[in-house]
Order: structure tokens, then C-alpha cells, then sequence
């Protein structure tokens, strides 16, 4: 039942030619679909502070490629993640105002509208390794208009590193934090900072990490009170969580 | 080196006893515990948002009561979680003003100064079997003085329960979802609202489940962007991960 | 919004107080409840071919009492499972219509009406030590007016034992096949008929077993094709999938 | 002991060349193939609503082309699944008259006479990516000549679009629902129809979804009652599965 | 079909009131209990070599009892495994002729004829934890008749223990190892004897022994070529394996 | 100490060069590797049933070149496993005597002799995929000089295919069972027969299969007393202990 | 073959009534526990470091008794560890001298002799939960005459607390750290000092941290190089760790 | 805050620009990196006895040349591992001066200066598939100036090999031991010596074996006491361990 529908039955009631009774048995037996226009909403409500995005793994470069046609037309600001260099290229050859950023594998067109001015996010990571996946949680943030500090390689083996960037983590909103082997970086953050820190396991290491299980469960049990995890590898739904935080500061301050 | 220690060295500088290179040495040399001082300010910091907190679990009645002894004099807001109620009856015997949550199995001694009014966190659990753990949230959230709302038994095989409910849902800052066996409920929250959603898998299940191992890998894999997981039954954890959110947008509001 | 809000928003439509544009605002609007009503309908539907039902595995006999005292009320049809003896006599010294079905672990109010004649589930299980779980289905079949047939020991170590059985399962609608240890049985059921066959996998084993999780996967690779599996120890489950499916026959029996 | 064997000592009984009781215990040592006999009119009986299958995967294009021309010589209608682009094109260079359906993987030559009008299941996927699982599901029910709907992305991160497909839920037979990642769908389908419900995990995902762990245990452990689980991306299992059940309601109606 | 009836049936074709071809029919689509006979003498021949056994675990001292009467009725030699000291009591006291075997928590009513001399099972095992399980190979093995010689307390981690039994080892027919913790003793003894060797994990140890799933991966990939393995704790299967081997050399050896 | 050393050391002591006490101190603290001597009569008696075996899985082709030679000039029966198709084309041009198993995987270069007429292996694999590791087993016994029997695609899910090698089955000293995918085979065929059963899982499968996990805990696990398994795929290992298992039978036969 | 064969064989030799030929076959044949002698001479070496230990764990107060009894009639220092309160008590009634550590479960009889001054292990944990482990790491130390010193409480997410034990920590020559939960501490430790370290995952946790798994894996991942770990809880192995590593460094000082 | 900017506030103190009190509080409020200072110290000890190292698995060819320049300019002596061959040439291509061993898949450049003569690493392996890893320690430790011998192919299912090494074994003042399968070799090895004895397990081996889980499950479990592990194939991590150790031994024997 769209809304030309539902109209009609509302005049209908209004023109007597439908009884409020019968209205309201049909209203009472409206497909769900209708529940559409409440969560249309509340999606666009969410998309506020999200790009469309589209997952690239598993997509060829063909198929990319015509869905940026497509949210194109309906000048939607996108995000193409997990992209490889070799699609990339093929990619770019067509939609030439399309951003690559190498390191996090993405394709951007346009940028969101940057959040206020102040508001933080930081973005710290283990290894040289892990960088990949910190990459992709900072330019899903730029590409959100939301500031971030890319604080990489101050893994927990050498604290000095950590600990000449305190600055940096006390002024942040938010701290993702990444790391792959042992998983034991965020949890020295959390220990240090009292913001909120999303931990992300990532799948470097070999043998017994198996693909990033022990970063995981290690991130999982951390000693530190209130860290909160997301799925190995998974920079991009760390970069969401941050907005959705940012999101919920901003409301706050506006209201 | 004490504050007292540091003072010395300094006026030995000052009075000449002490050259310049060789108090610049035996700083260098300073051992870590200095860094104490910087540290406490972090963990004061921190600590405006969170009681003290004894961890119950594996602790005697006897041992619970000296440690509530001590905190009491320094006139600490006190929670003691996974207390079981055999213990809390000893306990409540000895420190009699001490609160005894029975669902949450926790003490409490006091409670933080409310939070600004209308901020709010929404525990929202999906049998009534995750009582426990939602309980353990709510009451954690309540001595931090934050305002939260028990939203219970709304598991995805019956939605309709869920969606009477979406009012909460919209007007919640932070949700913090609990769910045992197939652990979908968190999925199904964060599609419908835009604010961060922390997900908490229980050992609530049988068999495959294997104590909550189904739970938490669904929420790791949610489908929905954006959600962050804590350990399995580990309510405490996701009440502080909500109370750093919490503090973080008290501090930006009064900036 | 309930029905007479509904309608009082209908009347406003048809008496010019409320124009259409802004009642469809309101009913778009409208909180995600009113899908109660269709859901309702779902849920009774469903309800047709099941008894109220309480998971008995972490409730106090006096939970279980009391919620059976509300259900009473309500003239419900009501399954109480996994109690302990210990609980059912608490139960049963209060509800003395209650009966109790001590190798199901199962007490039960009332019975569901019978179905047509001829249609019949039968419940075949490899081992003695499966039984518990074998009369889990039984029972609960039977609550729900199912006829059903238990075959038991007739593991695959001694095949004669279930060839048996042959004129049995070829005139079952459905079968439910419950095997622990190597979850070998289901495979060759699911080879003999060509009806739908339901694994239910035990923790009956040890070592190697891990509860279950061996016959689990065993069922889950069957070399039969169209088997499908239920969680660990789940009778109850394979019964109510088996009421979907006989319920659905009937449905369409009735056509 | 072939049939002229039987025929033989049958009448050499009559004959009175062998005694009833040496008869009887040469029937008794009689070796197991003759089960043959019977357990070909159980398989007829099941073949009739399935085709010939040839499991394509490690299987060279060479071979799969042998079996399909021995099984052409028969006759049969026959389907293989798993087959790559690659080798189907030289499959279909020799077997010209064979059907290729690329999303799927299969290849088939003939499609079993339709069932029943009206008789139909639903197949529900959750994302794009499972789309390949989804339609291994419905090119091979179509083979066995049953109706079926494809209803696609519609996972639980936007339930509206799967609410928007309710009057086809609710009038399928048997509904299959397919999902990877946190593996949700299939409870809240199971939650919203009375039917029988097959729930299929993909291999969709990264990380801790482990290949399909994560979806294959939330689905194990489904909040829904009644719901029946298959092997990570067996499409094919899932479809047979809803065959068995589809025959099975055949049969009774026709009773 | 029973023995009566097929009778009847060849008299019913001597007499000519059956026809052969209606014979042969009626005896193709003979149900499979007719196997019945067949099969039984496999299992007298397999009996032969074996006393009947009661899994003692998860049965009452009553269901054991009771079980006992009846094979006592049948003058059977009864091995039941798996039997706590607390029920052995109650057991003894009511069946006084019964043996009671604590280290192997086994109970046997009379013992097989004792095998062709010279044949020997060596039972060798790591600690002396290790001692339940190596007695219930030990006991089983000697109710079965077969010769035996227990070698305990010869881990690899004090090597010459094991070579001051070599004498031992080399004139054993078959040797059962039996070891927890890191399960390496069979590679040893397997690297140092040409006769058939079977290996049994225990569940001996502690932390990352998982319950002897350390082991049992062990034992299952030894660097001593035709090592054999049965599942953790599994003295009595172990001890079947052994009692296989030995009849099948007694078989050859009588032929 | 070579050999050398020690009649040295005997004549001092013959010759009063060496007092006894010294002598004997000098033999307790002879290095362990005189027990060579010992050790290689084992080894030799082993041998006696073995052909030497190259496990070529990571060799290079040259490599594997390079130790055929070296046995060659040593005229050992030579058996190199998990060759590649393509290294075997290789290793053909060079060793043109060696024979090719292509489904085996294997090269061997002359064959041990023929053991005792009428001793046989049944070698049983269930599906077609297994038929690799069938090969093995076959080939490797046949190198041996031991008489098997292969019987293939007989899975439980037709169980008429089996009964039909009964005979096969019975007269077999050792039976080999091969199984992906649910590993049910090894359960029944152990039911049937009372000779050893060595249980092979193969990676047969996909999904939940966890390449080969899920049929070797089913064969763990087996209902069936007395089978014992060998690692996933390892048909290798599956003929040697059969081979330890007929050499037994043939020392004592000699005896 | 004992130490008076030895002599006679040897003076066989010498008075000619056996040849050098004769004599070395027969040495040569000499069966293995002669080794026996060398591997007193590596064990009594290796036990000068190390009392004799008993594992208390599943052995009744009354073995332990005995067992002791045996120990001290030969004078040896004895170590029994995980030993509970309750058999600790009835132990002590009877073996008055002996000493009960009640955190660590150990029971003591006689101390080593104390090792060279200056030399000394640093104990660290994590939480006060990790204490019990910390202990048995201790008390094995100091029974085996090893100085050493505990640091407790001084888990990652409160740097500070390690960073003013930072003087102990760099004087050590080995330090054992232990930790549950998300086992960081070891990699923090590891990037400090430049001293062997060995790791020691504690089952301390709940949920996901699956009995010490989070812990361990962590600890073998750990981006700290050259950390070496032992089994979950295992403090007495880690002491045992530390003291061949003590001896190593006495006996090159030694030299 | 650095050396400058603290000589400056030091000499504002001693010219009474700035109070001894703010100078407190100043430093006090120090951000962490001083501790840079410090931990330099630290970091520059440990690396006393170890070259800079470049972990190669995932860094390109042109990566690694790039890091090479850099720290040639620093007169760094440098290792690179997990360099594949075709990397290698490249690289040697550019740094000629560049040492490749090919067995290790490691490159340096430069050797540190040697050891006391005498101090010896024993680096044992079990099979010639463990090989590599052997390599890499063997390499490592060469690299760091550490006398080190290779005992290579003594695996447990042939103990004589292993036994005919006891001279080596005995005089290594620590003892890498790799062994992949069944990961035996450590436990046998830990129980002939008494030197510290550093377990390796490798991905060698397939099926159950895990990709090294089950050697390094058997390792974590050994029954000999003291043994360490450190991750899968991580040669690297063990020689590191064994720098530790010697590093210790020198620094304790200098003293």
C-alpha cells in the first residue's frame, strides 16, 4: 500500500465512501511494507552521518563500476571498500572523479559535510602491518567529515611510542584502536584514556593467532573496564561505530 | 621519587647543590613510577564517572566485607557484581546502608550524582533467561547515575514486541543489547536506530551453543554497520563502555 | 497507538477535524505496535498447533507454578520441559491435573485435539542413553494431538534392529532420527524413505564427543541428501518442526 | 542370488528336489544384495521426485560430459551442481541441449514434470552475497518441478524489506532462508510464519565468521522454534529437503 | 516375516498354493528382518570372542542390577564398565559372585576361556594417572581370556623405564599405549616394535589439554607410521581393537 | 663408541690394560648411540614388511629424483606418495623403470613379495571423491606384496550397495573403511563384521565438514566396539597398520 | 642386565672364558635399560636443581601421606603441589615438619640449598586473581633454594603500578609473568627488559576467555619477541622453567 | 618535552624564574615520552645482543630494499626473514654485500661479534620437513654472534638417531627442539638434560594435525617439566628466547 493508496482510503473515510470501521480494518491488516515509511526515517535519519557504501569483495570491477552509475545519478556521496589495486584501476578509468586511497583499498566519490570543528577521532594501530585496516577505519571517517588522527606502529612491545602520542589520545572523542598477534594494545589504551575505545582485532600474525582469533579473544577479555570490539579485520564497522557516536555527541550539543 | 623527594632535587637546583646536567640525569633516570602522577589524574578522571568496583566472583563474604570496610572509609560509591545472594546476606548483615540487587547480584554502597536530565541508556534484552546480565547493566548504570530504562523479552522470534517498544529505542543516547542462543536481537536494534549500539552475547543456551560462543560470533558478524560487542555475559563491561560514551558527550555538552 | 485512538484519528478524517495529509503524517508515523495486530493473527495461526510452552532448565518449581497458574487461568494448553523429578513433585503437589512424564522430563496440562487419523511421526532413536531426548519429542508431540511412533535402540551397529523397523518408517510422515556419539544413524534413515527425516543430535558420548558437537557435524555432512538438523539434545525443536510440517499437510489437506 | 537363482530354488521346493527347511536356510544364508530388490523400489520410489545429481565440484569437465552422456542413454533428467563457468562452457559445447543458470553453478538437461499449482516455497536470502546459495536452491527445486519465489536481500539490518514481502511468506508451503554473516534472518522469519522452515548458512563473511561458523550456530541455536538447519552453502541439501517435505504433502493430499 | 511364516510360504509353493513367481515376490519385498538371521551369526561369530557389556555410566545401581539378572538368566559372561565404587557396593551386595575391579571400575560376572598360550596384549601407560584407563583395558582384555601384561609408568619424559621393559614390548602381539598430557608415548613405542600398536588419549592433565584433545591430535599424527587410535578415555575400545586383532589371528592361525 | 672402539675396549680388559670396574664405567657411560645396534635389528624386522617410503608432498621433483637414486644403488623397494601428476611425469623420464598410480598419487619402484596366499585386505571407500585415498591404501599394500580388495562408492546412504559385498566383507583379515563428509561408513561395516576395522577420514566435504574434522570425530566416536581411526586422508598410515596387522598374523601363523 | 652381570661379563673377558667377539655381541644386544646407568647419572644431575615433586591433584590425602613417607625415609626435600585446604590438614596432622603454603595449594618438606647470592627470579601477575598461580611459582622457587621476589597486582590496564617496580624488574634474571584475562602483561614486560621471560596464561576469566585459551593464545602471539610460554595455570612448570635456567647460569659461572 | 626544553626549566629554577613548586607540577604533568629517556637505555641494552630485524612476510621486494638503505646508513647489522627466493634476488641485486640463506629464507647483513667460545645453542629437529624453521633459528642465532649446532632429522619413531647426539645435547647451554606432527620430540628431549630447553612447533603435517595445532597443543603439555613453547614456525621468537637466556648467562659470568 503506497502513499497514493493510503491517501485514497483516507479520503475515501473522509467522502463516506469507506466506513472508519472498515478503514481501520484494513489499516489493521496493512501489509508491513507500510512500517517502510517509519523506517525510511529512520534510515535516512542514519545515512546522515554514512555515505552509501558498497562492499567490493567478491565484485568485479564491471559490477562496481555500474553501481557507482548508479547512486552516481542520484549524487550520492559512496564509498567502495575492499577494493584492489587492479579493480581500482579499472574502476577509475571510468569514473575519473572517483578517489583511490591504496592504503585502506577504497574508492571514494565525494565527502561528506566535516562534522564541527573540535570533535576527534583517533586512529592508532599496532604494527606497520596493521595499517591496512587502520587506513580503512581514517578515510571511512574523512569520508564521513569527521576529523581523525592516524597514530600508527606504537605497538605494546616498545611503550615509549604509545606514550610520546598521550596528547593526542587524551584530546581525542573516540579511539579506535587496532591490532593484530596479541590483541594487547587496547587494552593498555583503555587503561590510559577515559573516552570511549572500539578495539579491532586484525588478522596479522601466523600459527597459533589463526587469522586474528587470538587478537580477538584477547581484545574480548581485556582487562580494561568498557572497551568494546568489533569483528577481525573489520575497520570499516569500527569507522561506523565512531560515527555513530559522533553522531549522538552532536545531537546532544545541538538539542 | 616522591613528591617530597621531587621537591628536594629541585631546591637543590635552585640552591646550587645540584648542577642542572646532573638533576637533568637523575630525572632521566627517574623510574617510572613518576609517571603516577600524570597516570592518577587519567584514572581521577575517569573515575568521575565510575564507583569503585569489586569483582565478586572467586571472593569469600569475609573477603568482600574488609574490602567494602576499607572503600567505606574513604568514602567511596562502592559496587560489588556477581555476588551471590548467600554472600550478600552475610555481607548486608555486616554493612547494613549497602543495597542488595538481587537479579543484578550485585551490592551497591551509594550511588553517583544523576546525570543530566534526559540522557538515557536503553538495556534492552531478548529472554527473560538474559535477566541477569541485563539487570547487571542496569543496576551498574544506575550507581553511575545514569538514567536507563529495562526493556525485556523482545527476542526477534516475536518482533512485534520489539516494535511496541520503538519509542525507547529512538530516544535512547546509547542501547545496549543482550541476547543469548542465536544472539540476533542486536542485529535487528542497530537496522533500526541510528545511536551506538553495544551488544552483549549471554551464556543463556544449550549444546551448540556452547555457552554463548553462537551468541557472540553472530554479534561479531552482524549485518548491521556499526555495532560493538563485549564479552560473553559481561553486562558490567558493557554498562562502563556506555558510561565513557555517556561521559564523552556530558564533556563535549558542557564545552 | 491502540484501536480507539485508530479510530478516533478515522472520525477525524471523515468530521474535516483532521485533514488526509496529515493523518497519513500520523499513521506514517504510526509506532511499529499497531503491526501487533497482523502479527497477532500470525502468532494465533501458529499457536493452532501448539501448546503454551515453558522452558523448565533455570526456573524454580515456584516459577514454574506460578506461571502455570496464570496459563491455567487462560485455559491453556500448557508443556512445562526440562523439569527435574525433584521440581515436578513440587509442581505437582500444586497442580494435581499436571502430568508427569519422567523419561521426558516434560510435565504437561491438557492435550492438544487430536489430528486426522493416519498421519503419524515416527521417533527413532540409536541408543538406550537417547531416550531422554527421544521422549522429549514424544511427549511433546503427543501434547500437540500428533500421533508418533517410538523406535528405540536401533543404532547402526546392528543394522538387523532398524530393518526391522522398515514398515514403520515407510509409512511415517515424518521422521525424527536421534543419535549421539557418531551421529551415524540419520544418514542411514534418510537413505531408506524418501520422507522428511529431522537429526537430532545427543550429547551422549564422551572424550572426542564434546557433547554433542560430534553427531552434530555428522548430521550436518550427511551423504543422505535433504536431512536437516536441529541443535544438540533439542527434542523439543525436531517436535515442533515436525508440528510445522504436519501442520502444513493439513492445511493443505483441508484445501 | 539373482532373481533366476530364486526362481530356481523356488521351484526345485516345488519339486520337491530341496526340502522346505534346506530351502529356508539357504534363504536364511541368503546374502544381503538381495535386499537389492526392496531397496530399489524405496529409491525408485524417492527418485520419482528427484533427478539424476552429479556433484560437479573436483570433477574435471571431461567426466562430468561421460556421466551426463550414460545418464542421457537412460534417459534421466539430471542436474549438476558446482559447476564452474569454465567447464560448463565445454559441457555445453557437447551437450548442446543442456540449460546453463550462471548464478547458480548448474547445469541441467531436462526438468521433472511441475507439481500441483499452488504448491510453492519461498526462498528468502539475506544479502547479494548469498544470492549464489539462494539460486542453488531455486534452479533445482525448479528441476524437480516445484514452483518457487525468490526473494532476495532482505536482511534483518532493514527489516522492512522483508516485511514489505509478507503475503508471499505467508502463502509459501516451505520457505528456505539463506544467510551468512550473523545468520539472524532465518529466526525472524521463523518468528513470523507457521510453516516449515529451512535454514541454510552461507559461507558469507570474514573474520570470525570462521567461513560460516557463525551464521551455521545462530541458526542451530534459533530463538524461533521449529526451525531445521543444513550444511554451510548446501543449497542443494536445502532444496531436497523441501522436495521430501513437498512430496511427502503430495502424497496425502492425493491419499 | 519370522520363521514360521517363511516355512509356510515354501511349504505354500511345495503344495502349489503359491506359485514361485508369487513366491519370489512376496520374498523380494521380504522385509528387512529377515537379515535378522544372517546377521545374527555375525554377531554370535563376533560374541565369540566377547562377553556381553553393560556401559555402566548414566545407569543406576538398579538398572544394573536388573540388567545383570537377565544375562545371569542367559549364563552369560558380563563385563559392565564404568562403575563408581558407590554403586559397585550396592551391586556386590545383591550379585555376590560378581568380581569387582576398582582401579578399572569394572565389574565381571565370569571370565571367556583364556586364548591359545603365548599370545599376549602388552598394556603400556604413561603415568600413573594414566592407571583407570590401562586397568580397564587390562581387565577387559582378561574377561575376554586374552592374556595380558600391564607395563605402567613409563612416560617419555624418563625414557629408560620404557627400554627396561623391551623384553616385554618385543614379544607382544599387539600393544595398547595409553597417555594423556602431551600424548607422545606412542610415537615412541610405536618407533621401536613392528607389532600392531593402538593408542589411547586420556584425559589426564589440565589447561590446554582440553580434556586429552592435546592427546588425541597427538597420537593421531605420530611420525611412527601405523599407529592406530581410539577416542580419549576409550580403554574398553581400545581393548575390543586388541580382542578383533587376536581372534583374526587365531582364526588364521586354526585354519 | 663404533664397533671398533669396543673390541678395543674388551681386549684392554682381556689384556689387563683395563681393569673391570674401569671398563664397566666406561660402558655405563657409553653414549646412548650404541643402542644403534639394537635399534637397527628393530628396525630391519620392520622393515622386513616395508618398503622404504618417500613422502613427497613438498619435495621437488629433483629431490625426489635424487633419493630414488640413492635407494636405487641401495636396491630397496621404493614407494613415494603424494606425487603430483606433474612430478611424476618427471620423475618417469629419469626413473623409467618406476610405476605410475595416477589415482593413488603414487610411484613405486619394485614390489616386496607376495605374502601367504588367501590373507586379504578389504579396502571400502564410500564415495566416488574418496576413491584418492582408497588408492593409496591399495597401492601402498600392494607394494607390500599384500592381496586387498578395493570395494568403492558404498555409502551408508545406499546401504544395498554394501550388503552386496558381503562375501567381500567377511573373508577379509583386515578391512580399511574410507569416509568423508558424516564418516558414517566405518559404524555399520564394524556392526557387520568382527575382524579389525581401521577407519580412514577423508576431506571429503565442504562447509561444516571442516576438511575431514567432522568424519573423524564421527569415527572417534563410532557405536561400533573395537574400530580404531588413523589421521584425516592418511591412507598411508591406514596400510601400514594393516600391514603390522598381517605380519603379525603371519609370525604367529609361522610359528 | 645390573651391575654385577656387567662386572661378571667384563671378568669373563678377562680370565678368557669369554671372547672380546662374544662379549661385544653380547653388549651389543644388551638390552636397554643398561642405559639406565647414563640416565641415573642426567637425572640425579637434573634433580640437584629440583626436589622431588608430587603432583597432589586426584590423589587422595592418604596417598600423599604415603608417598611422603617413602620420600623422607630417603631424606629428599619433597614439594606436593595442588593440594587442597582439606587434605592439606590431614596431611599435616601426620607429617608434622611439613610446611603448608596455603595460596600456592603447596605442601613443603626440607628446602634446597640456597643458590649463590644476587641470582634471582621476578614473579609478576596481573590480577589479585592470578595469585593462586603466582604462588606455586614462588614456593617452587624458594623450595628450590632461588631467590625470588613477588609483584603482584600490576596488570596492563593500570600501567603505572608496573612502572614502579621497574627496578626489580631490570635486576632480575628471569621473570615469570602470569596473567589471565587478555594475557597482555607478558608482551608489556617483554618490551621493558632485556631478560629471559617466560609466560603464564591463568584460566582466570569468563566467557570468551574459554578457561585461559584468550590468554595463552595472546601470550604465543605476543609482539615482544623472544617470550616463551607454558600451559594454562601451570606455575610449577614455569618455576621448573626458570630453575634450568638458573642452573644453566651457575654452572657456566662455575666453570 | 626534551633534553633542551628540560635543561631550560631546570635552569629557571636555579635562576628563580620559575618556583621549585611549578617546576613540580611541570614535571609532574610531563607527558610520558620522557620516559623515552629511560626506555632507551633499556631498548639499546637488549639490542646489544640482537641485529635490527625486517619481518619480510608482506613486504614487497622494493619495501625491504628501501629499509635496507636506511639502516645500512646506520651501520645497523640487519636480518631480514621470511624472504621468499624470488624476493631475495631482487634484493641481492641491489645490497650485493648481502649474505641470502636460502634453507631460512632469511638475508643478512652482517654478523654481531661472537660469543664467548664455548657458550653452544643446540638446535634440534625432528624431521627434514622442519627444516626450514631449524634454519631460521640456526641463522638468527649465527646473525646474533652465538655459536650453534644443527641436529637435524632425529625424530622420535627412530630414538637411536637422537640418542646418537647425547654428547651434543649434553654440552648446549640451551636447546631449541622443532618438531611438527605429533610434536613428540621436546618432551623426550626435556627428559635426557637438564638445560633450558625451548620447544618450537611447526605447520608441518596435515589433516588433524591443524597446521601445527597439534604439536603445539602436545608441546604446551609436555610431561617433562620446565619446557617452554613459542609460537608456531616462529624460529625467529625461539632464537630470540635463546639470545635472552645467553645474554643472561654472559652478563651473570662477567659480573
Amino acid at each position: 500500500m503506497d502513499k497514493v493508496a493510503l491517501l485514497d482510503l483516507l479520503d475515501g473515510v473522509k467522502e463516506n465512501r469507506v466506513s472508519a470501521n472498515d478503514a481501520m480494518e484494513k489499516l489493521r491488516a496493512m501489509p508491513f511494507e507500510q512500517l517502510d515509511f517509519a523506517c525510511l526515517d529512520t534510515h535516512r535519519y542514519l545515512r546522515q552521518g554514512l555515505p552509501e557504501v558498497i562492499f567490493g569483495e567478491g565484485k568485479s570491477a564491471e559490477q562496481i563500476i555500474e553501481i557507482l552509475d548508479r547512486l552516481k545519478a542520484q549524487n550520492q556521496i559512496v564509498v567502495a571498500t575492499r577494493v584492489s589495486p587492479d579493480k581500482a584501476r579499472e574502476i577509475l578509468n571510468v569514473h575519473k572523479e572517483a578517489a583511490w586511497h591504496e592504503n585502506a583499498g577504497i574508492i571514494t566519490i565525494g565527502v561528506l559535510p566535516a562534522m564541527r570543528q573540535g570533535v576527534k577521532v583517533a586512529v592508532v594501530s599496532a604494527g606497520t602491518a596493521d595499517l591496512a585496516v587502520a587506513s580503512e577505519v581514517g578515510v571511512m571517517l574523512s569520508a564521513c567529515g569527521i576529523d581523525n588522527e592516524m597514530i600508527v606502529d606504537v605497538g605494546v612491545s616498545g611503550l615509549h611510542r604509545l606514550f610520546a602520542q598521550m596528547d593526542s589520545l587524551k584530546t581525542a572523542d573516540v579511539i579506535v584502536v587496532i591490532a593484530g598477534m596479541d590483541g594487547a594494545l587496547p587494552s593498555v589504551v583503555g587503561g590510559l584514556v577515559s573516552c570511549p575505545v572500539i578495539a579491532v582485532p586484525t588478522s596479522v600474525g601466523y600459527g597459533s593467532s589463526f587469522d586474528g582469533l587470538a587478537a580477538l579473544l584477547s581484545m574480548l577479555n581485556s582487562c580494561s573496564a568498557g572497551l568494546t570490539v568489533v569483528n577481525i579485520d573489520n575497520g570499516f564497522g569500527a569507522a561506523v561505530a565512531a560515527v555513530r557516536l559522533i553522531n549522538q555527541i552532536e545531537r546532544r550539543v545541538r538539542i
